[in-house]
């Protein structure tokens, strides 16, 4: 049984990059149908939190992340486990990470799940891989597991 | 026959991703050779009309559809099927489609097309599956397969 | 014996995306290693000349093909035939294309390129395929060939 | 034995490609993973150096290097195997490049990688192909790799 599910940013709900300008870091592409899954899951009462060390990209992370209604929190990646445990418990929590980092999260957590293009690391340490990229829709892969192991109904 | 194409925009003219800034969405990327496709179809005196279900990108999906004259309307995804059968009937309607909740407008539209890249439920539900990703042109394939069934000349 | 290079932009020079926001098209992708292909070619004598038919985008791609040194002319699809019979004439002439209207000038140019990726009409005209997408430095792989079958040196 | 991590920027830490306005190329997307690699080098006392030939970009790229610590020089293509040789020697330098020319630096350092995605011309002279693409992580693969030989742990 899940109760929330915990992800990353980039590279889950975006493909990893980031555009530059002579003015730094400016503008993230996220990508189609994580907004749906988020709301499926939603419905049926398990929250999402958006995880992000990304400190200079975290207003533009922020902007998108608000426009959903998820909340987001920075934490770096020597803390992310903590966090996770601290606030959330690991048990009835799925975890979807890419970054070669988020190896413990992935084991740690009830369920962890990688999208396809996820560092080797993190897929190794993942009880499922999404077949999909990340930005590509990775969170809707991800609710739709979520519910089927559940039974829920997805109206389909 | 056909009389009208039905096409949803993000997914289908783009690859369904958008750019964030700290200021929000401002930025969507299309492909290219659905304007040609657009304009066979036109010569045939099939007509195109996009809907969307996007209003945070809307002034800028409406941009690129005024700019190659097709009407845009802004449809929530619960009034999809209804906004089609209320005004063009599903029958010698044609729609075009990659989002989880495009699967009933997929099978109750007279041909369904899905890109390669849509969803698998979109994909099930489609007639046919396109040879190309949202935003590479999926247009361009759907009116030579369309104009194909009608045995019109496409010019080659 | 080729004595000059007509190329295409979009979709050659480029992945053929363009990016909108609500103020219109203002940005696209350039590619690597165009650039080196060209600089090869130029130093064995051939020249490049670029054509577009995009005309809401003349000025961006302008300015990338100004910053390389080569020439550009805005040039209607239904004209492009003509305007290199008229300006270069077909024989010793290569030119690369990849939307569904280059196939007359992929099949009457001495020798045609398509991508990879263009169109399934451009590549059934087309003399031979590059292995690689638009934008991912097509010149590159024509201006190998082109000297390959000259008999240049290319310091290697 | 590895002392230093001489690295090209374009199409190793970005996917090679570049945005244009009207204005000029203004923008580059950078990708993840490779911080992480520098990060592991720097840990075990391998310095990372990167070098571009790209001018108009310089100022881009500038800012990227200088968020992640790394110094940068710009270096033309017919200078780059001088400017290592001089400043930091062949042996104990691990090199990494895609275009065409970088084939000698590729040659002559004690460890050439190519990416992916690299010309052909790149990879013929590497000692290794990394297995994913410019800007999708390539550096942590080639820090994970000179840290495997040298028989270091990383964390894992």
């Amino acid at each position: 049984m899940i109760h929330q599910l915990i992800t990353d940013v980039d590279g889950v709900m975006t493909d990893g990059k980031f555009f530059y300008t002579e003015s730094g870091k400016i503008m993230k592409q996220f990508g189609p149908h994580d907004n749906d899954g988020i709301k499926m899951l939603r419905v049926h009462g398990i929250k999402t939190h958006a995880i992000t060390a990304d400190e200079r990209g975290f207003l533009i992370t922020k902007k998108r992340l608000d426009d959903i209604g998820v909340p987001l929190t920075l934490v770096s990646e020597n803390y992310r486990l903590n966090f996770i445990e601290t606030n959330f418990g690991f048990q009835y929590t799925a975890f979807v990470g890419d970054g070669f980092y988020d190896f413990e999260c992935l084991s740690k957590c009830q369920i962890g799940y990688a999208p396809k293009n996820a560092t080797e690391h993190a897929k190794n340490h993942a009880d499922h891989i999404i077949p999909c990229n990340g930005g590509e829709g990775v969170l809707l892969y991800v609710a739709l597991d979520i519910l089927q192991r559940e039974n829920y109904e997805t109206n389909t």
